[in-house]
């Protein structure tokens, strides 16, 4: 494969080359990269904006990441932010920093990925800055987007008996790190094995290359539905409750039975030893989207395919447990990566 | 001096801790740090934003530049590139990349720089994310600015025969880091010297506390002054000039004797051995603004105390030419920090 050095192409010839064929679709979108910065006309909506860095060797591993993956990942996690607004992600700027160990078809494939998550998601790339850095790949993208004033949801607004609700299914991104994570020490053993990956599809699809809910928001947006407050899931099931709950004041009531899982996640997990409910409730990076619904807007939820209806609030502010299946009522516990391996390798 | 580990604090605990007293000071911040997405209302006014990413060991070294310092810089020079719109800034987000070299003080210190530069400028910090990263310190600002739809101006408006201005005087910040690099070997060489600061203090300030000119802009709007194109000064004046020329289709002729120079940093190039007009064209890190205006606007400009007049546009795209103060006219270069050195050790 070519390689062809970024010194070759220069600092202003590589911003060319990244932005190439940038077409805006967005009608607030008045003037992109190019200038000193960029130019959004809101027309009479709110503006919500979101930041978040990834660091090489701390975010991602690129000896399993595809850099297309990580460039539309990267987007994605951010427009997941605004999506938990209630809003609709309509720019981005991308922040790149770059060791000499990248060349120019790396940076190709990075931003052939950064490209086509604004193609899928219909938001324009309006500006950047890219530089060298001593070591490593760091990103750091800071999405833009829009909506009607009184759409907006936060995390504070949930009553004392609101329903809580979540998008999708949980754990799945999870358990595809797991795959990922079990192959590469296969192929440090042993780097002529070939990978058995199909079988994992869903699992791997959900770890690197995560979508954004904004049919959910659009979806809840048809349906006259607004949910009280929300979040989107990047850190786990249990600790974005909290933040809700936190937020709101109020503490919230799980039920283990209720919590939506793939067939495939349920089985893999047992295959690792792993305590599936857990993936669900700690795994994280599932980029679902977690929020409250009055009572009264029951009928628009429990019938929808998309959304899952896993408990509810209740009047006691930090007050947060999980109905297990047989039965008990546990606390429910913000428990990171690290508590989660330590749980797995305890058995369960 | 205390040393608290991040690890003690955890990721919650760092963010509160980054965040206390975050006083918002612009109407158009509705809702800041805390939740998904930062709200901003403008009110029917453009928004423009901007971003750039700041890596130790390529942008900044720690051995001479303070941290609180560094996070003013961070802030100030995304803000220069909202002036450089003729808008206002108004909210940036931040991204941190720490490695655990860094503590909570260390943090502190940054932190302690970024809300100064907000208070100064009387921006809001709107939101962020902090995470570890491998080694280094990595920055990630994107700032946001408003501005009426008329008042915009970007790098392509300059026509044939307009007049090239340059606000503040230029080189200095070169001349700074010049004085930083050699007290950084002397220090090398003999720990126990007493750096010999005081004597350039303009220079060093220059360096490391570089400031954005909304003050420039906000006198030209009450002058009823638009630019036709304007950029500010990051590079160097040459390659601005020639960003400024090439976006808007027309070349420009430069007049030696009307570059604005502060004494002392003639003096120090010279003490330097280098090309003080060089360290003026080359230098780059003035972040003054770079602006073209029509004719009929001289009378405006030619006694503004901030202001000189440089040159002007000429009708022959891609031509750039600097008039000497010997009188013969020599193309005008981008020289880059290495052309800059490659020249200043051939001597002048």
């Amino acid at each position: 494969m070519e390689r062809t050095e970024i010194s070759e192409l220069g600092e202003f010839g590589l911003i060319q080359r990244m932005t190439r064929e940038l077409n805006h679709q967005q009608p607030s979108t008045l003037r992109g990269v190019g200038d000193d910065a960029a130019v959004i006309d809101p027309m009479g909506k709110r503006f919500v904006v979101s930041t978040d860095m990834l660091c090489e060797g701390v975010h991602f591993d690129l000896s399993y990441v595809p850099l297309k993956h990580l460039g539309y990942k990267s987007v994605v996690v951010n427009l997941s932010d605004i999506c938990a607004m209630n809003a609709t992600p309509t720019q981005v700027v991308v922040g790149l920093g770059l060791s000499n160990r990248f060349s120019v078809e790396a940076v190709d494939e990075l931003y052939e990925g950064i490209r086509l998550a604004c193609e899928v998601y219909k938001v324009d790339l309006v500006g950047g800055d890219t530089t060298s850095s001593p070591s490593g790949l760091t990103l750091s993208v800071t999405a833009m987007g829009l909506a009607e004033p009184d759409a907006l949801v936060g995390r504070d607004g949930s009553g004392d008996d609101d329903l809580l609700v979540v998008s999708g299914d949980l754990g799945a991104a999870y358990m595809g790190l797991q795959i990922l994570e079990r192959e590469k020490t296969v192929f440090q053993a042993a780097p002529t094995a070939q990978p058995e990956l199909e079988d994992f599809a869903y699992l791997l699809e959900r770890q690197l290359k995560p979508e954004a809910r904004v049919d959910v928001v659009r979806e809840m947006a048809e349906l006259g539905l607004k949910p009280t407050s929300m979040i989107d899931i990047s850190d786990g099931l249990s600790s974005e409750i909290m933040h809700l709950g936190t937020s709101s004041g109020v503490g919230f009531k799980v039920y283990e039975d209720k919590l939506p899982i793939d067939p495939k996640v349920y089985d893999t997990a047992r295959e690792f030893n792993l305590d599936p409910t857990l993936c669900m409730l700690s795994g994280g990076e599932d980029y679902e989207l977690l929020f409250t619904v009055k009572q009264d807007d029951y009928e628009k939820v429990r019938n929808h395919p998309k959304l899952s209806v896993i408990g509810h609030a209740v009047a006691a502010p930090d007050a947060f447990t999980l109905v297990t299946k047989n039965g008990p009522e546990v606390p429910l516990q913000a428990q990171g990566w690290d508590g989660l391996k330590g749980s797995a390798e305890s058995g369960s």
